[in-house]
């Protein structure tokens, strides 16, 4: 008998039908002995259409009074899924996030758990009642309802995974698993067993979009095993269809290189003929800093005419318009030329691996020069390297580097 | 400076269109200076559409669930309420039955409102902050979302109203105030200005549909005065442009007989050749009660053959083959022939003036046997009469009583 937490994305949920079958899942994990808590989004639309009614009364609509009407998406689901469980002879009833309660910060529309009350949730798992959670929503000490931000619902799940010490967290959506990389690009991509959170938080915050970086993180922080697997596929959680991500020592077999990332929302940015004196770059990037923006690569180049320089960067494409905005209003850049480019594409290598071989930076830049790819920036961390390249190289690039490290489906 | 509770119904916060209009009419009364309470139904078909994907999913669904999925349609619209007054400047936020708390019991469904915690929100009033409360829904002692039944969004005004001492609540609807009788029937019906609690109850039982019984019964144990009124009009509550349900001393001008109600749809069922015997009334009716069954107008006919009679009654259409299932359960009445007539219709006369004015009976039955329309059964109380008659009668008969009692509009 293991304690469960069992979350479905709104495709899987998508309406009655998809309910349905969801609740068939959970009947089966209930017939396994399992205690089993589910996390539910809203229904396929349901979210976009709330959204869009805000939005028409007006764009700057009260974020505490947003949450209140967007949040009721997911109470919908949570009471249709009980039904449909109790339909299926199993005991189950609903819980808002008021009723737990999940007590957020008040940061509305954005909100950040800061505590889960579990006692008569988990009071209820014992009487074999199965607990479903209307996902993506919180309760502020004051009692007003929050959202955690979109795809919050995956957020929820690891966080009540965590607090009720479950034994794993199924992620329902519509992939079946985490792949060594896209396969509408690689179609002899790989979908990997198991992953470790260090990976898994590279590959998040580098593109891979299945999971959202903020789960993976209170996953990897709690040491919650979280599975991803398809709500499409006949197999169930316990079956362990999907990829679990789980700590390093849980993966038997470990590749040097576990994945190839890549994005294409970000543009390089470069700011010409800056005075190269010490404490420019924080007086680049402190504002950005300030205004939220997220600076990713950095390159400083070598100094010409004795005294100036270029500084490189990247950032999404979303806040480019911003970021110019920035730099114009400070006296020191006013003069200065910026150079956007947005034909560029991010590539980058994740493995675990990484830290214990090396020259797999070697192996990462040959593969690239064989093919004619002109790297623009790089930057490394312990276990990723990722570079720069022009667009139109994206594809190529991922196929050879996905060729180079070996991560190819096993022949048949 | 008044205290106001005020109420959309569904049609109107048809829309965000809509929702933006009601607005516009609470932004004008604040704009008086008046401490504003808003109720809100669901947006029109939401909460249809709600109780459909209940029903699809299982038909037996449990009420708790039910009460959780339903509710969410009042949620959306409280929470736009609030961003549309924001909108206009004026401060408000929405209160969700849980968050008050409105103390219900636990007949999920159908619920009761038990207390109204009302100090939180007298001081959010009186920081000039307008309340905009989910109607339709309460909380258990247990934390259970419940909902009060259809049309409760205007039970929930009048309690409101009753619990913050409110000085008038008024009901938006799509009518602009309750009617001599019908004008669909008779075109020269006029809008009565002023009715007492009494009265509008005995309409309300009778067949006018546009207030809930029990929000009246509410309003006149709680002394609450509510007003009708449209909000497709231009007027607002403050203008008095509806009808005003009060206590009969705040009415000056009182007609013998207020309204013509009618209804159709009640059947007669008559029993044939029951024995006469003491408590034989009892051992039909006691069994019909316990089945919920509401019986309304009843007469023994004259004992015939020394030791039989008949016994004929009026009930919901609705209720006929639970009825007849009742009667043939027992043994007594298992071989009595029973009739059903569902050509009938119900017309009544209501009136305060009636208990201190001699003939009114005699007036009605004048008048509709001038027009040659038969009297089956005839009931009455100390403010109206009701008879049964055939259906094919019933607009000859309205409209006879409504120009017998001068009940048309003032010539102008």
């Amino acid at each position: 008998m293991a304690r469960i937490v069992v979350k479905f994305g709104g495709t899987s949920v998508a309406d009655t039908a998809r309910i349905e079958k969801a609740a068939e899942k959970v009947a089966r994990e209930v017939a396994l002995g399992h205690e089993v808590a589910v996390i539910v989004s809203a229904m396929s639309g349901v979210t976009n259409q709330l959204v869009e009614y805000c939005r028409t009364i007006s764009p700057m609509h009260d974020a505490r009074e947003y949450d209140t009407v967007v949040a009721s998406g997911e109470q919908v689901t949570a009471g249709l899924m009980a039904i449909a469980l109790q339909k299926r002879g199993i005991s189950a009833r609903s819980w808002m996030g008021w009723q737990v309660p999940i007590v957020s910060d008040d940061v509305h529309g954005k909100a950040r758990i800061n505590d889960i009350n579990t006692p008569d949730m988990i009071k209820s798992l014992g009487n074999k009642e199965v607990a479903v959670l209307a996902g993506f929503q919180g309760v502020t000490l004051d009692n007003r309802i929050t959202t955690l931000g979109r795809g919050g619902s995956d957020t929820t799940a690891v966080a009540l995974a965590a607090a009720l010490k479950a034994d794993r967290c199924d992620i329902y959506t519509d992939v079946d698993g985490i792949y060594t990389t896209d396969p509408r690009i690689v179609p002899a991509a790989r979908k990997i067993s198991r992953i470790s959170y260090e990976e898994m938080l590279e590959l998040a915050s580098l593109g891979a979009k299945v999971l959202q970086v903020r789960s993976v993180e209170m996953a990897y922080k709690q040491n919650v095993p979280v599975q991803v697997l398809s709500s499409f596929d006949e197999a169930i959680g316990s079956d362990l269809p999907g990829t679990l991500v789980t700590k390093e020592d849980d993966i038997m077999e470990q590749y040097v290189v576990t994945g190839v990332a890549f994005t294409k929302d970000e543009a390089k940015v470069t700011l010409v003929g800056v005075l190269d004196t010490p404490g420019v770059a924080s007086r680049i990037f402190g504002p950005l800093a300030d205004a939220a923006i997220n600076v990713d690569m950095i390159v400083q180049n070598i100094s010409r005419d004795g005294n100036k320089t270029d500084m490189t960067f990247t950032l999404p494409e979303t806040d480019i318009a911003k970021t110019q905005e920035v730099l114009k209003a400070q006296p020191e850049f006013k003069d200065c030329e910026i150079r956007v480019d947005e034909n560029v594409a991010k590539v980058s290598i994740v493995g675990i691996g990484m830290r214990s071989h090396a020259g797999v930076a070697k192996t990462m830049f040959t593969a690239l020069a064989e093919k004619g790819v002109n790297i623009q920036v790089i930057s490394t961390s312990e276990i990723k390297v990722s570079v720069l390249i022009g667009r139109e190289y994206l594809e190529l690039a991922v196929r050879a580097l996905h060729a180079a490290f070996g991560l190819e489906k096993a022949a048949a």
